[in-house]
Formats: structure tokens, sequence, C-alpha cells
């Protein structure tokens, strides 16, 4: 990076100012949303290290999913995307190249959604970071929660999941070459897809609450059904992707335990009431995959499934 | 830190999650700020080795200060503080004692200016590091922009400026001795005060802009002006704290010279109609520092004044 000013003339080059939400725009101490509508606000990390490698990621796909991350929240919540502030952490090593390409893939999937960039920071560091404030206004129901399940409710995903960990662990053991044995898996991994559609359409299908699996199945799952309530989980090996069972098959591993320890699939899980699911059946990309139960643990497939996922500091 | 679900639990503890603002408070994908006013929305980096020392900064001095930063700007918008997200980048390596302070004395900041944390994110980072966004709703007359100025009009200042550039030196050069030699100095650097009462007063007496100097007034003024207007500033050697003359004094420093450049005092810089200055003028703190000019550039006690200031990535 040449100097700070002429980064923020690129910001200006690739973003906008201007947003219908936005009664001031970029550039002042703060930026001000509109009133008028409840905002939804979410916050992630993208860190090189922990959640991406340059060794594999691209400048223009370590852009694209430090948005997408926070983008899939917006989503979980039924919202539509507005804006978003970021702070970045740059080494000043990174040539003018890298940041064209780093802001024209986020500026294109910002476009995509209509989203305003609205403010942040810029500081050097020699470790690449982006910090992700997105805010999101109400669908057509208001904003859709987690929890609010009853016993007897329809699980339900959107989405694959397992895909994007193949994906990663591939990329870790093979580098790029990945692309060519696990092509889905790897864009999965490199370039997930926020489904904000899906979102606006589940919303307006009267479902009961949605969330989105950065953390795996194993790990949301309890999270999204609160301290009260278990599951009991049917998940035919048959609707998980291909590249899952390439890879679980190449490396000995169960699929269906695999999917569900897998993160950063940004699918959508959700509970419908078995009354109400005609209109969620009709989403594309819905597939039931069990039932709320009246007590806590979680069956897969008819056994108990006990594997806590991932935390980020003690493993 | 032993892990992320005992760091949620601290959280929790230290942080509430109900504020009249908040429709959802932090555990969903997303948290909901209320609807029915606008928000202001800012959002500030605050990283080791860059805005902080671990060698002078405790872990309660690093919590308050990432906060306060972002607070500032809300002040400098004549706004009320409302809510936080905090994106916390953490090294293993940090004991549980480390984070009970930090969280600690961030939360009394956050209390004290009625502010919920409404949600965020973790990650494991060698170097410690803090992200912060944060929202304010409007004041007596909404919100305070940079800009508005015409020529005549009256700039002045709240809070010292240069003190805390003399505080970082003075850490630098002698770590935390410089406590005994430079108390406020040092402690303006550690601790700075966000003036949000200051400027909620000086929202209520109708001036035309307000900023916060976090760059400096050499740097800032010109973005407060912009592009077309310049200022001709009489700065009072007087009027500057005792603890910059010492330093300038030990150092050889022209003391005006180095509070143009001194960043990160968060004082907050003003400008008002000379016709309706008088409400202004009552404000604790007010000092005015010059005049607002029909052409670009700057002078101070007579000099053109071409210093630029810093550049985080050139310089």
């Amino acid at each position: 990076m040449r100097s700070e000013a002429h980064f923020l003339e690129r910001i200006d080059h690739y973003f906008p100012r201007e947003h219908e939400f936005l009664a001031l725009g970029r550039g002042d101490d703060c930026a001000v949303l509109r009133g008028g509508t409840d905002y939804c606000v979410t916050s992630d990390l993208f860190l090189e290290g922990e959640h991406f490698r340059r060794d594999y990621f691209s400048a223009a796909d370590i852009g694209y999913k430090a948005l997408a991350v926070n983008v899939s929240d917006l989503a979980a919540m039924g919202a539509k995307p507005v804006a978003f502030t970021m702070d970045l952490m740059a080494p000043t090593s990174l040539p003018d190249e890298f940041w064209e390409e780093f802001l024209k893939s986020m500026s294109g999937l910002a476009r995509q959604f209509d989203m305003v960039l609205a403010g942040g920071d810029l500081s050097r560091c020699e470790r690449l970071g982006v910090s992700i404030s997105a805010f999101g206004a109400p669908g057509a129901t208001g904003f859709l929660r987690r929890g609010n399940c009853a016993p007897g409710d329809i699980l339900f995903t959107v989405g694959d999941f397992g895909l994007a960990r193949a994906g990663l662990m591939a990329l870790e053991a093979e580098g790029l070459k990945a692309r060519e044995t696990l092509p889905s898996a790897v864009l999965a991994h490199l370039r997930p897809k926020p489904k904000v559609m899906i979102g606006t359409l589940l919303n307006a299908a009267g479902i009961k609450g949605l969330m989105d699996l950065s953390d795996g199945l194993a790990r949301d799952l309890p999270r999204f059904l609160g301290p009260d309530l278990g599951a009991t989980l049917t998940i035919d090996p048959a609707t998980l992707h291909p590249n899952v069972h390439a890879w679980c098959g190449r490396e000995g591993l169960d699929p269906v335990e695999f999917a569900m320890l897998g993160g950063e699939d940004y699918a959508l899980l959700g509970a419908v009431s078995p009354f109400e699911a005609g209109k969620a059946r009709s989403v594309p990309g819905y597939v039931e995959i069990g039932t709320v139960g009246r007590t806590p643990g979680i069956t897969v497939n008819g056994r108990p499934f006990t594997n806590p996922g991932f935390d980020h500091f003690t493993q």
C-alpha cells in the first residue's frame, strides 16, 4: 500500500457513498443510518492464518469472503442487506495490484446485494485481517431468530454442509491443485454464497426460526434449539455433495459425521411447524433433516451424537 | 484464554444483554437496533504495536481505550452513545486475569455512557487487537457534521491538544517512569476521556460543525474545512498544557507546532457563527483558536503552516 490517501482514493473509486438507507455517507466522524426501520447488526473477523491463507486465497477471494461471511448472518435473519463498515489490518508489503483485486471483488459482492460501505478504519499490521460489521433491514415478517422451536417442529437445511470443510482440508493437503480434484468443495470454501434470497423467501414462508451454520451442525444445532430441547436427525448420505463423499472415501471418514462437523458452509438451518411447512417446502434447496425433540441431546440416524465440534481456543 | 465458552461466560458476567435501544441482544446471528431513530455508526481499530504497547498499557488501559476512541467519534457527532460490537483478536497466551481486567475496565466505560455490547466475534491471533463499531442516537439538533463552515466563522477547540502526543513520546522514551514526570500527558494517552457531555452541550448550542482530533489539528483541520476554505489560527502558547511545555522544553521543540501535530487527544474541533456563539462560549473548556478563511491554507500565529501531519503508510 503506497499511502493511506491513495488507498482511500481507491475505496472511493470502488464504493459509492450514497445509499437510500444512509442519511450521511462515510467521510465524517460517523455515517448515519436513516431511522424508520429496525436494523440488525453483525460483526465478523476474517484473519490471515486463522480464517484464510494467502497460499490458496487470492486477493479477490479474501475481499469476497470477508464480506460474504457477514452477509450470511444477515441472510440468517431473513434480512435485506443494507450497509457495512470495514476495519482493515494491512501489511505494508502488499502491492497496489493486491488491493485493486481485493476491493474490486468486495465491491462486486456489495453491489450484488445493494450494500453501501459506510465507514471504517485502516491500520498497518504484519498480519492481513478484516473486521466487518454489517447492517440489514427487516424482511417480510421482521427478523428470523434462533430458538422459538417446539417439540415436533421440522428441522431443515438449505445448502450443502460439510462441503466447505472438505474444500478446506483438500486445500490444506494439496494447495490449489485441489481445485482440479474437488472443484465444488474448494469453491464452497473460497467463495461461499450468502443465501440472502433464500432467507428472504423463508421469512415470507412463515417459518419459526433460522440461523447460519458457520461452526458446523454439531455445534450450531444446540445453539439453535436452546438448552431445553433436542433433535432426532435423519441424514441421508445421498443428500451430501459428491465432493464430500469423494474426500471422505479417500480419507476413510464417515461422510455423515464429517458433514455434521463441517463449519463455514454458511448453509442455513431452520425450523418450521409441520402444519405450516407448505410454503417453506417450495423454497429451492430445502431439505428436511429431522424433528425437534422434547429433551436435550441429538441423535443422528438412530445413534447419539456427542462430538462437541470446534472451540477456537481449546483445540 | 482458557476457552471460547469460558470467555463468553465472562462477557455475560460483565456486559448486560438488555438495553432500551435493542429489540434483540447478542447471542443470535445478529442483534437488532430498534427503529424510530437515526443511528450514527463509527468503527475503529486498536492494535498492539500500532496503537498501543503492552509495555506500558495495562489490560485495563487497553480495554478502556479501545472503546473510548470509538465513543469519541460519537461525541464528535453530538450523539448519545447507545451500543457497540467488538471483534477481538486474542493471543492464546494471555491469562484469565488479563481478560478480567480488560473486560471490567471496558464495561465500566460502557456503563458510564449507558452503552450495550450488542455482539462481536473472537479469534486467536498472536497480536492483540480490538475492532469496535459503535452506535449513537441523535442529540438536540440531530447529528453534528464536519464542513458547513463559512468564511468568518469562529473555530474553537474543547480539550487539550498535543498532550497525548507528549504522553506517548515520554512513554516511548522512558516507559512507565513517565507517569512521574508527565502525569497528565501519560493519562491523556492511556485513558483519553470521550467528550460526550461536551458534544451534547455543543449540539444544543447551535454550532455549525464538530469533529474529534484523532490525527492532530494539522491533519484534521483541512478535513474539517473541506477543500475550498482555509483558516487563520491564533494559538496562545499559554493555553497549552504545562506538560506539553515541559516535554517541548526538554526536547527543544516549539510547543505550538508540537501541539498542532499531536494526534489521539480526542479533543473536539468545532465551528460557530460569530453571531451565534453565545451559548457555545459557555461550554466548559471552550477555547477560540481562529477563524475560517476564504481560501485554502492555514496560518498559525501569522505564519503559513504546511506540515501535513501523519500518514499511517508513508511515515
